[in-house]
């Protein structure tokens, strides 16, 4: 089944803001909570049962990354709301999977909504997971519509001590997740950049109407792409030029670079937008140049073998009085005849650069 | 019969600026009014049979809501601009239905213009109704071209008390009405994006006549849908901007909100165009194939048989002499020559992969 | 003859900047000047044979509105322009009625100037006439090209003192003539959306090669349209925006007012333009389709008969020995053979669902 | 041959920056200076044989003009750079002909470089000349590949102390020169835009392959005229922009007519290339008529005669029991069956619409 | 081989940012440092084995220049790093040879990655290295992917002493190269140009499927050359406004003139565009115009011939009462019915304009 362009808001509408409701389908039976608290020297990890189970925490100055892997069960939210102090439309943003990415600058926390895409092995239909993240002074909530192994590669890093991942606070750790994501995009345009290539290929070879309906599919997902790939550099830029202390001061250069990293997506997301355009201009135009060859063809038979039927007709008459079937020479001459018109056309056709 | 594409203004024209003449048809019999008078522990709700009613409010600081369906009768508009003290270029704007979305601010209150789509049940043409909101310091006044559905959610709310709208002003009023507004277009967007998806599987299995006649009629919709929500976006864009006392602080997170949806509203319209171009260029491809699929039976069905039509004329042909008539094999050489030249005419399509 | 798309310059190409040269066609034979002075107890209309009779004027406060219709006396002009100081540079604009509409600041008054447009009852051609507005601090002077009656409106507006036109100055005024030439575009562009619709109703129901010319000469009148809109909306933005005292306070709204018109003048002309454009498009694919009908019938018709008449010819031929023509039931055999390969045809085009 | 659409750069590339060549093909054999030196009551005109008399100068206060045409004498601009204090930059961009329109506030001087253009009698090519000016606080020095007629104007009005020109300073000479160049474009303007004009009638009369070929024709014109005239505006804007001492006040309202000037010359030239834009579809349009016409043809007479041709070839066979041949009536009833036969045929393309 | 469209991210994804990781095809087998240490009056030149020798300097006022060709050895970027202070990002994009053209300002140093473009010989596949140039307060690093030549004229320049080039700073050194690297596309564009003109020529003589390849190849080319080149100018545009310390303000003029550079290929690369799409336009009129002229000849030979078999036919039929076979000018009369039937047709072509 094709995944919805827009996705339901029925159950929304109406009501009131704020109204926690989750929009989207339900992608896991159990919400996953783990929960990561550590300085430069310490790392502890625990699977808490209970969201409860967050409130309680060392005082020491730690990073407290608390990471919750499917959003269906709206109870969990609001006691994560009730806990960290969020706004009743933050959460409704989070439940709310069909939102478009976001930045939002709150007073004690900022805000932001990703989108997290997919490309599965087989097809060319990229899927998106929406995330949210809170990134609070000293502690980061993570929304996942289900447990991606997009942010093992940050786990792996914070249990390994590698990199500076240990030494900054939950700032740094919102821009590895983000970098992740950002990261993520490469691998599907990547993919989809070998598609293009492999299509122009076919095209080049022998263009089919499955050709055709691959490009269209490429197209319709560029779009798609693109619509979700604009606002993701806004709210980087957003992020970046935002002031808030909640940012480190040797945090922005490394969101200038995975912003650098959102420009140079844009920019090969409208680079195939390009392609695929003229690569459906080239299929259209051979598909008409296919169009000329088909008709030559018949032209030429045709229009070589129409007179001759003509003429061979002509000699089937029974006239009582039809001289030329008396000659002696007769049926020579109608062949004589027959392969100098033949010849004469087929001189025509070459000069007309037919043949 | 189909909506105009821009509504009459012949009335007016020439008229000095600010008489009052409604323009567009009259969609109600009569003026319904109604109001409601709340605060967060009383609620009074009225149908008043005079306007002039209105004028009488209890002095206690309550929030008055004054709703006007049915704007056809000049006269109750006069008398409510002056009760109210507006502007006749206001009350000007409130009747000519044909008018843009916008925002003006005014000393003692703002005004709003907005359109109301809906979609009926059967077709694919998007309907608007026109609603105008002034919100005053304690009131709001709202005046429709006839009584829609959409705020009988509003009403219950205020009726039930839920949520917190009894808890603000008449800002926050506005603002969930706006919000039901700018909802409605969701389930307009979720309808058409339904029969986009429906189109494009009709493009694949069988595309006729009548596919391009409802993507066209789907582009047109998008155009013009289009022309009411760029204006939409751009009057709350600048309604949160304004920094009008009458906006309540803690209103402006709900009026981002918002306005972060009508983006996403935008987004899709232009998604759906995008999607609506490419499905043209797909259906005038396939007409393309279709062509060229017919053209090949043609083509090999012709160039195979005309050649040998001939053949058979010249054995027709009723020469004296004609020494292959009277071999004893001729007959038999005929139809084997005839099979090997259409045996040879099949190789060379099957070579040019036209079998 | 076709309006030209770029008026002469040749008369003034080389010469000196500031020099007055009429160009454009000579409209009127003879110029007509007429005066009103104007303020909300006095009204004097009179109309001076010689332009220097204006520099007399009642010294009493006063609004004094000088309307010239018929531009090509050069003389006049400059008489104008020596009793009200105005720029050579002006006169020259004025005279040029081939300007784009434009707005200019100088110290001591407003220059405007603006397109007239009217559509002939036969024809889509728009026409556009050249007004140019001189606002000074108590007097108007308008420059036509001929005397139009879309000021007639605002003369009776001043003579029965209709409205607020006589209590206000002579920027009131101005706005009140801008607005009827606004006006005048909706006049227009309401012709047009019915022309429209009539089109797409043709389109649908019987598209020649008339309809696609029509909507070609749509195209063409809404690129010189829009030529002419965006400068209009450009013009009306910077006189609001722009600070001179000439312009009284509460003359803003009104400007204000106007600007959304214009605004949706453009919006209108936008969408005109993108409907005119999915006609093209959904002609052509007409057209293409109706290509695809003519094809399949002579498909169908050659490639049901032409192997027939290869099997007609065949036993047509005179071979001595040709076996099936002795046989009884030959020529029964022949008939069967014939619908069968027929029928089968049929079939095989059934199922290609051409039949 | 035709013009080259980039010019060579070659024998640069590599050079050291602000090192002098001639790049751009040698226009005019020997370099001529001729040098204008003025004030409003006294005229010197001279043509000095070497570029050192320009050296001396009479002390009071006097606009001095020095023109060279023809630049392909690196030595002359060498000598020229020495005497009135040029950056090498400068000179490098006078010699460089290949050059975008552009302006360059220095401190001492002005440096502008325009395109001055021409379209020849026959064709529809647009040769560009570059024409480099220096504006210094007293002296003006015009660079021109070869003498060019446009100025004669200026030099005329200057010689006969016509107009302002005399009383002014080197800017106002300067703005006198460009005004002249921007008024060049609306003649090649005008000459296009009746080419476009006769180019519709034919569109509409007869059109042919040699309509479309001048329809790109003058697509490929409009865009290098298009390259050329966006920098041209940019060029003027900033001139008007910048607070030179260099440009006098009262020189600022000329420069602000020449700049409505060149927005009025972009306005054209995009509303052509919608025009031509629109051309083109008219033509693919009225080509896809064209074939259907000739299709119909085809198929009306193909599919009449191939089904009688059936019937004749049926009538010709020579089967022992052909029991229709033996009948009185026989060839009466084939001729009958034919008629009613092809009358159905008839009536089936009159009811297609096809007849 | 085709070049890839996206360069790959695999080795890098997830990995911690900062990890230096080369990504790309190894071009070169050794890693090749040349060093330049100079000032007006010495010049050094080495070819140190290790690239700790760097870390070595003459003490006295130099610029030192260090070029590293071939960057596949992360060990030497790290020492590198180490040398000169480089953030570990910096080293990471000097890395990632997929990058786009950026330009960063950081405390110490300026950091700039450019692509330096080549043509080769055979084929219109444009080549791109990177460069990345550190610029420090007097030294310069350089980072290729490979040796190139386009350096080399620089080289010379310092070994000879010619022009400005050793009197100046490492800013200026790094605008040379800057410079050079943007001369490097006016080559390209140039050849590309050439190509078009080309394909111009043979579009109006003889179009084939080649000439749409081609076409469709260069309108590729033009594709991700603008990718290129946007970011370039950009980056120009930031260099030449930052007021950094590292830039002297000499060096602004020269900086302007590259910037001036880039804007000219911005816009011919925008020309190109142009005019390819204008070309495809041609071509598939001019195929739409042949396939028209294959038609017309058809249907001339088959209307003319047709409906002549058809009487041949009638002729040949075998009536026991056929009576026009008895007369004795039947035989006269059918070719004299055949000839004026044909003259007929070949009447209507003409009407028709198809002969």
């Amino acid at each position: 089944m094709r995944r919805k362009v827009i996705r339901t808001h029925d159950k929304k509408i109406g009501a009131s803001p704020g109204t926690l409701v989750h929009v989207g389908e339900r992608k896991v039976e159990t919400v996953k909570i783990s929960v990561f608290e550590y300085n430069a020297e310490h790392l502890t990890e625990k699977i808490p049962r209970r969201i409860e189970e967050c409130a309680v925490r060392v005082k020491e100055p730690r990073v407290f990354w608390v990471d919750i892997a499917g959003i269906h069960q709206v109870d969990i939210l609001e006691k994560c709301g009730a806990i960290f102090g969020l706004h009743p439309l933050v959460l409704e943003d989070i439940l709310n999977t069909g939102h478009r990415p976001k930045f939002e600058e709150h007073d004690d926390f900022l805000f932001l909504v990703l989108k997290m895409l997919s490309l599965p092995e087989q097809g060319t239909e990229i899927r998106g997971e929406q995330i949210s993240l809170i990134v609070g002074p000293d502690y980061l909530l993570t929304f996942q519509e289900r447990e991606e192994d997009l942010f093992d590669g940050v786990r792996e890093r914070l249990r390994g001590n590698r990199g500076k991942i240990r030494k900054h606070g939950a700032d740094y750790l919102a821009y590895a997740l983000i970098d992740a994501v950002v990261d993520g995009h490469f691998v599907i345009l990547e993919k989809i950049g070998d598609e293009i290539e492999r299509l122009e290929d076919e095209l080049l070879a022998a263009p089919s109407p499955e050709t055709l309906q691959q490009i269209h599919n490429l197209k319709r997902e560029m779009i798609l792409l693109r619509k979700s790939v604009w606002p993701l550099r806004e709210l980087i830029g957003d992020l970046q030029r935002c002031e808030s202390p909640l940012i480190a001061a040797d945090t922005g250069i490394f969101l200038r670079d995975v912003y650098d990293h959102t420009i140079q997506i844009i920019d090969t997301v409208e680079t195939f937008r390009d392609m695929l355009a003229g690569m459906l201009d080239l299929y259209l135009s051979s598909v008409s140049n296919h169009m000329n060859e088909i008709m030559k063809v018949l032209t030429v038979i045709a229009t070589i073998f129409i007179p001759l039927t003509f003429l061979a007709g002509v000699y089937g008459m029974n006239f009582d009085y039809l001289p030329e079937l008396r000659w002696r020479w007769g049926y020579a001459a109608f062949w004589g005849l027959s392969i100098v018109c033949a010849l004469g056309m087929v001189r025509f056709f070459q000069r007309k650069k037919w043949l």
